[in-house]
């Protein structure tokens, strides 16, 4: 019988099967035991009264990365995981992004370089593609993949990252053959291409006809032919961002029909709306992201398309970028729209938003928060049984939230460099007080407690989610059958 | 610190969340601990190499009742809970039948007293509800419902028992007013009626033509039909026995519009076909049950919609009848089909026969089987956290299987009193060799070694499952805003 | 070459598929040349600026026949049809209502003399079926059938009339066998029941409640109910008056599936809404009918789906009850809303309000409007091409329209016996000046100048609506290849 | 009175409203009466025993143009018209083809020249845009749609032809605002060059693996795609050569929710299968078109789709090209399929095939062939009142054929310059034996009685099916209303 290093006592321990009190016990970062009035080890931690959840799994965030724009991140890995781990999540996952003529293989070591040097959370990469040349197809992605780094990103619009289609077939069959889950960015280039030249050569150049330049139709349009490509490849893909309810609907009719999708959403579809755009001046560029946010009822058709498991994940789609020429107003004082970066923060707002509205306020339980917050992410992502779950043999990922405790979001209260905070004014209720990364108390008393650089990189086997569903042998011959199952 | 009663050293736990090696610790009938080298308890189990799986629930078993046709269960408790032992299974839920004219009160009075003297396993009653008198509307069933039987039966078909629409929306009011879950045998009477009376009068009378009788249409519109019932009173339901690929898709079109309807199929529409009723003679009497069994498509529908979650339960829709004067040749040598009693034995065959096939052969998870088999009918019937999961708190209810055991069943080999074994001559692979109930062993080395009497009856808190989905308030008042949500 | 009888010359002639500026030429009650410039016939009339329109085929009336309730209809033949002259409708179809313990053949009998001597248009029958005994089944009804009365009216619901499911099966077969289109009163009888027990009970007892008594899920649930019984038995239907945005999507799914399925709806769908009834004390019972006009979100569904083709036609149901206490009030002078018979009258108004709509305001064309008023009714009902069209051969059953002539509707301008009109107030554009039946001048300078009972009974062939489509043999045999088509 | 040109007497007159029999008036090319017993003309037709029917429309051929591979077309004006009179055909809508870098109003300029040089039946021209630079958008195509060419024809694929997305968008607006159909060749060209350049690149080269490289999933992605550009910009579209179940059922989908979507198949894809590619050698060559041919599960849905009313067209296609070295191997001895030019003879055949399924073989009604393959292209694209039926005042354009005729199909008995029959060995039944355009008799006796240059261009006004749906206004502004009806 191991003597534990450490023992949380007396909390409600929550997975998404269900809500407990027990203890954790916890030896080599790892949890040991769970049980009833478990042995005490070196150090306790009493949690009576309080909520012990597995640390969040933030499965899109922009960390020290250069957007499809050419924009560096206001955050590096130690402002990005330093406010994700006081947000009450311990495992991000990020974007190795390659720019045209980059070599994957260099971007993902500088990327990692700079993870660990700086990182407080435990960190994965997702693999960027935007130059799929035969280097990158034939040897660099297979290599990373097998590592691996099992999932890849991919763009439908933004010019300088976007891939064709057939770019995106040629992808995604790498993607099949070595075992990774494909994720995009899905909205049509052409149709916000189009509406942002006439709405700006009309002269609308309000960050509000940012939303208007992302008509709804863009991401259901490519929401259904990425799922056309799974459907003719039968490989998996995931479905970033998604901000409607004609997309849900889409996901929803694509998963009955045995297609392999999977779909996130994020905060900012579930508690903003494209009037958050409308503000006077330039002020509202600080809620353009996307896809925009869209109305309440896309924001309950949401809710409802978490609740049937037709999106299984939120993520932050934490894009950092100031509201400053470092950032949002980078193109002078006067931007049109097109001129500003899309993104929001959000690795510090996304637990307690969702936990307030889920929990606090009932829209939800505390089962279904831990699901898509933590358990569903780490599980598709491949992390888990190591992340996500507070389980036997699971690291020691934890956050002890404080069910009563409110807090009123200000825009100088995060602990990212980004210097608002786009849900400043609410008051929510529930918050992490104290954070444990494989068994380090890496956040307690508000402080942080963590080293830059004590984050691990976490590569990860090839997950349930990454296989094809098998209705074509791996090697995918079309010609098998005289492609019977093509015609 | 607690002396354990009981350790299962070394084999692989699984949950719903994931499967892992850990000991399991069990103290006056419960898990107490989940870990790592755990210390010793007065007795070890050494599970290496073993599945440790919590103990199956059965939902739906016809158990020491009058049949709608008048003809009495071939199981007693003792018989029943015994077959149910020995497949793994730990929790049943039969029926408390109420025959018109019966006092609710008193059918359940006298059915707890059968199954106090008789179960092995623990059990719980679905409240069979014939006759919506008053007294039964108004009295008998609000308090049974409210002392903790949180589920209620009815039946759209057969001349006994069927409710009329209305007495349909009578029952589920109260349902609705005090917190129970609906559950019904929904298929068309009218169809199946006009079906039979055609078929026997034109001298179509062999098994075989039961399923004729039953068309697939009959099932499909009585789903439908319920759940515009479900949809009209915001009530939960649950539909029995799927077995139809139109079904589940009607399900899942209106679980996608919110409405409560939770489903379930049985292992006959899993693994058998009508075929499997075309024998010579009467022998194919022995698979007759309803709704019949359908086609290969319609089995490949279902799974694809267990794994969906469009289903959520498999239960085995135990309703023994031997093949003989006592069962299904009650109405003499020479019966038509319509004579015959429909029903099968399934207490012992349904996890055996689901582990086979979702495990060894791969078409599903172990993860998925733990969930179908006990998690969710757990949870939807309100017998979680106590019932159907391995987790701190629950009871140890917990059956050992050998993963590599393989058994061929035979029409001798059950421990039912039935005489027959509908899947005789399959081969399996998957064998629960040690089940335990609330930590007690009650089968090991093939041998029963539990009492007549020691289960107990498990009254049921309001489940999720039994809410109303929060569209009207509880009062139900039609006439609310002029009835809008209605016109 | 003809001498023609009549000449209508100028017009503009509307067809289904066109409009086009042409003479009419009248022979022996026939149309017998469209042409330019045609020779003149004995008489002539200018039509130039003028709408040559089909006369309009209302195909669902209640004339001279107790209700359900036992109600006689205000409206005799000599008052309905007069009526119905004055709206420019030419040919109604009425019910020759079963009563239980009736004899068919002698109420068909019976009906055929009152309208015989009192119909001034021409008229057919539907054959309204509340006692499928062997003699009507197997006798009566075939007899019926095959001398030309090739419809049936089934009621769902009305205590007195309506049919068990077994029931409505056994009719659909003999309408199968011999050849007739069974029409459908569809709402669910036991919803409709419990809601309004419930109200009465509870004191909602005004005329608005009927509204909310009759759920518009009691609506859907029929449709899908009879939906599936024409889908066993491949036998067409026709769902009378939808009122339900999603009635008219459930007959739209159908359809697109194969199912045979024709729908109707009426102007009290497409111009009222359940506030309506919403008046102070009985008032609102003049705009009760079963089932009740719902929202405008309906209207405009109810509008697509005729665009679409879902939906075929609009008749009228034409209900007639006065507002005293030989009708909506016989129950005394304080009735709750079950004792109010329920109908409108609309034999006058369907095609004013009607053209007003679609071609005045530019809603549709006018080539729809003849579709759903006239030719389509012909053709589903097998009255085509004898009655529906402007075209060579056919009984020349004409209203002239006078386009630019507005009408405002009062509650005493209407030649039927009801005493209200439920659209008073509303101007209109566009009248009917001129009226012929079969070449005789029926209606001009708004007086009627026919004779009653010089209308005539119209027997019908079995159309192509009135086949099953063909999935199964005309006879039926549920056994036929082990019912491998139903299992 | 007129004195009549010429009369048809005593024919079967069909329209989509009927048949009947009546004798047909002609005077100055257009049909001046419709009548019993009209009076005689100076030239008189018997068409005893006949049926008379409106010539067709074919509004789908490739005539005298060079393909999107830069391949001339087998037949000019005077082969392609000639062919297309000989099979019953009228009017046809050929390609006025821009290739990039061509000047729009040149191509249009130099097309009309070619047809009113060689043309025997009328003609019209789709606008095929690939350069829609400004001089296009701006100028050219607004100034041809407004001087009457009123449809337009994109490409989604072929390298040298196929528009991107925001070009479509461009297309589509400039269409919007002037009044044109919008009519494409849907297919998803990054899907095609993918899986063709694997198939290439692995030696699968023969014919049959064209239909292989044409996935069916790449025509359901285009229309998806397209119908969402639809949907944005309210603006008509015409999906060309339907040819799955699943492209027809998205359409169906469209329709329903209102978007203004028509459709096309062509006899190709109700008539023949994938298997006719798989031929010896280069054989199957003859059989390639794209889309492909796929399978008889797709010809029964087609065929379903367009009774719905969701298909609303049959054209040919007619793409011809020989089987030398001019035509089909024009690429030398040994292709591989993407060398082999796409595309079948089809303006003879197009009517037979379809008379012999749908009357001869009663698969449908004359009424539907009549609907089908005159008047409902007549009216989607603009050529009605005056082309597509048989109707006082509309062009005498009139196929008399014999119903009892029996004719093979042979290689070498077409009248196009082709050179091969792809329904070679068929025989059908029913046959036109005498053609008119606008009165004239061009076909009798088996010999082309028109001059080359006897057809007439047709001008078209803006038809309903040009309109924008109306949801929004003809100016689209975007951000009209803050873009409400987007976001």
């Amino acid at each position: 019988m191991v003597a534990y290093d450490l023992v949380i006592k007396g909390g409600s321990i929550a997975t998404t099967e269900g809500v407990s009190t027990m203890d954790v016990a916890i030896y080599r970062g790892q949890i040991a035991a769970l049980g009833w009035d478990l042995p005490p080890g070196r150090r306790t931690i009493d949690a009576t009264g309080k909520l012990v959840l597995p640390g969040g799994v933030d499965a899109h965030c922009h960390i020290e990365q250069l957007s499809g724009g050419g924009l560096m991140n206001a955050d590096t890995f130690e402002t990005a995981t330093r406010s994700a781990a006081f947000g009450g999540t311990t495992t991000v996952i990020s974007f190795a992004a390659q720019h045209r003529r980059d070599s994957l293989l260099d971007v993902v070591r500088n990327y990692s370089d700079l993870a660990a040097s700086g990182a407080v959370t435990d960190y994965a990469f997702h693999l960027w593609i935007s130059d799929p040349t035969p280097q990158t197809l034939e040897h660099d992605l297979p290599q990373l993949i097998e590592s691996g780094h099992r999932s890849i990103k991919i763009f439908m619009t933004y010019d300088r990252v976007r891939l064709l289609d057939e770019q995106v077939l040629d992808v995604m069959m790498v993607a099949r053959e070595h075992g990774a889950l494909v994720c995009a960015h899905a909205e049509n280039h052409g149709m916000i291409k189009w509406m942002a030249d006439r709405l700006v050569s009309r002269g609308y150049v309000e960050p509000k006809f940012h939303g208007v330049s992302h008509p709804r139709v863009c991401e259901i349009e490519a929401f259904e032919r990425l799922i056309r490509f799974s459907q003719l490849l039968d490989q998996p893909i995931m479905l970033f961002h998604v901000s409607t309810a004609e997309g849900a609907a889409v996901i929803r009719r694509a998963r009955g029909e045995g297609i392999k999708v999977f779909a996130e959403t994020c905060p900012q579809y579930l508690f903003l709306t494209a009037q958050d755009l409308d503000r006077p001046g330039l002020e509202g560029a600080k809620w353009m992201c996307s896809p925009p946010p869209r109305s309440t009822a896309d924001q309950n058709a949401l809710w409802q398309a978490l609740e049937l498991g037709d999106l299984q994940v939120v993520s932050s789609d934490h894009a950092p970028y100031r509201f400053d020429e470092s950032g949002k107003l980078s193109a002078g004082p006067n931007p049109d729209f097109k001129q500003i970066a899309n993104g929001l923060p959000g690795l510090e707002t996304r637990l307690p938003l969702l936990f307030d509205a889920m929990v606090s306020q009932g829209r939800s339980s505390l089962e279904k928060f831990v699901e898509i917050t933590a358990t569903a992410p780490a599980k598709i992502y491949g992390l888990h049984p190591r992340k996500g779950a507070i389980a036997v043999g699971a690291d020691a990922d934890i956050a002890i939230w404080n069910p009563d405790r409110e807090v009123t979001f200000t825009d100088d209260g995060l602990h990212d460099n980004v210097g608002y905070n786009p849900f400043a004014g609410r008051t929510l209720r529930g918050w992490p007080e104290i954070v444990l990364r494989r068994g380090d108390v890496i956040v307690a008393d508000g402080t942080l407690q963590a080293a830059p650089g004590s984050g691990q990189l976490q590569m990860r086997g090839r997950a349930a989610s990454m296989r094809p569903a098998g209705i074509l042998s791996p090697e995918f011959d079309p010609a098998s059958n005289f492609g019977a199952q093509l015609l």
